[in-house]
């Protein structure tokens, strides 16, 4: 069906459900966004994934989290054996999680002193982020985008900064918990990184940022654009990788849900900087795909809602 | 338990759990209030009900609605046979509804002419209310608040008006989908209707303005709150009724959760006057517990989480 008669199509049948005319509000702009991207007019309840996109970083060496970098690691087992908030998350949802290791153990470079990777390894972090999401089609029909690895909100506020040209201050937050003098101090070196790598060329500051899990999923959410398959996006992290992305190609947003204004300062000027208003504002900061597995949620809510309500003609 | 070492207690096994420290926000806040409530460090996941107060008001000859008095039968038999949008979210999370004929077909006396019901007839509703609430704690942990009644945005609004004093105007709503010309009217029949019932006593003010699920819904509030059953206040109806509840027993409100900001418009001076700020704004505008339903979900969600999670320990 063409896209306008579909969209009409499916406005008209929210619009017989027993419920006075747009009452349920974003329920009912989620559920005709989700019908349209799947392009039919009564779609089934998504097979719904929850990607975790893993990975370490060498910046992590200035001091600038409240945790160690073993933690990554640690998180991963944590995730494999289940003890994690969004594994509970994923239970309660009937969400699949998938561990993506990026780097664990491996990191990035510390992009404090030299570039986080080669264009080259960007280039196939993309590639690889495209492979996943061409897989990930075969088995869901709405992934979340969730990641971990201890600094990773420095490369963030560092891409934010260096797209934006907003100073670090206003970019970088407590992350997993640094006191005010460390926040200052996490500014600083992303100020010193922003001016140590002066390019601003979209594969350039992903190259030397970083890092490996931002860019995976940058080419992730490039390619699901591409062939359909929607897509959450979490928190600060995720909605790093999703600014790297629409900067490489304007229409990577197509099939992106954005779930959540983050408690990580940051955040807001991220939204902004793709254009987004996320439904829920839980003060979340956890990532994970916490606040996605809670969107995906919501988004399963309002298709129900859309599938299984009477009409005011079966009343 | 006493009360300061029961939260101390929760607090503490929240802080062991493997994520940084307050990174998961309201989940955090909702999970400590529901144990706090149920006096345990570990309770059960609850046993939900979706309570359905319904009831006609004879406002409505006032042409105070887009729709006629006749859709709160067609929609009480559409909760019955599991077609309305709250059956659906009830399904979905597990929540049995119960619905309560509160005045079905036997509406109010037309507040803008005389007084909805007599003193004795609101003793009576909210004797009958803390009777329900008394029964339902047999059968459930955690009580939704939803309601059905076509026109009864209109006492809600004349409730906000006569305890705050804002005008009518400041308080009428497109309700179920009026136009600008009937939301003036509606403003002009509360402004009535005010003049007409001068006395500010509480429960004058539910006797004159009504509606009869209103008054029910608020003695089934105050009694929550004196036998600790948690309860989830939905929308403008729903807190209208915790606003005649707190007003007439200034501790009626200690179990009861706020969900969401509603799309009608009083809503906002509505939960300044009872000092909420719930934690979901999706800008829903439905009534029957529909936000009640999701908030139900996500306190449900908050526990899962505090009791599932692996802390530091188990690493």
């Amino acid at each position: 069906m063409e896209a306008v008669s579909l969209s009409a199509a499916i406005l008209e049948r929210l619009d017989s459900l027993t419920k006075p005319l747009g009452s349920l509000g974003d329920l009912e702009k989620l559920a005709h966004r989700y019908c349209l991207l799947t392009g039919q007019i009564t779609p089934p309840l998504p097979r719904k994934g929850m990607y975790l996109f893993c990975a370490d970083h060498g910046v992590v060496a200035e001091g600038v989290s409240a945790y160690p970098a073993s933690v990554t690691a640690a998180m991963v087992k944590n995730f494999e054996r289940g003890g994690a908030a969004i594994n509970v998350l994923c239970r309660q949802f009937q969400i699949e999680p998938v561990i993506i290791d990026c780097g664990v153990g491996h990191p990035t470079a510390n992009f404090a002193l030299e570039p986080a990777m080669t264009i080259a390894k960007a280039e196939a972090l993309l590639k690889r982020g495209r492979m996943l999401a061409h897989n990930a089609q075969q088995r869901f029909d709405l992934v979340g985008l969730g990641e971990m690895g201890i600094g990773n909100t420095t490369p963030a506020a560092a891409i934010l900064s260096a797209f934006t040209g907003l100073p670090p201050i206003q970019t970088v937050g407590a992350g997993t918990g640094l006191d005010a003098a460390g926040i200052a101090h996490k500014a600083t070196v992303v100020g010193r990184a922003l001016a140590l790598h002066p390019s601003r060329e979209p594969l350039h500051i992903l190259a030397n940022l970083g890092g490996f899990e931002i860019g995976t999923m940058a080419g992730f959410i490039i390619a699901a654009s591409e062939i359909g398959l929607p897509v959450v996006v979490d928190g600060f992290i995720s909605s790093a990788a999703a600014l790297v992305a629409v900067k490489l190609n304007p229409e990577a947003l197509e099939t992106a849900f954005f779930s959540h204004r983050s408690a990580e300062p940051g955040h807001h000027a991220m939204l902004q900087a793709v254009g987004a208003t996320p439904p829920l504002d839980l003060r979340l900061r956890l990532g994970e795909g916490s606040g996605a597995a809670l969107m995906i949620n919501l988004i399963e809510t309002s298709l129900r809602i859309y599938l299984e309500m009477a009409t005011f003609a079966d009343l």
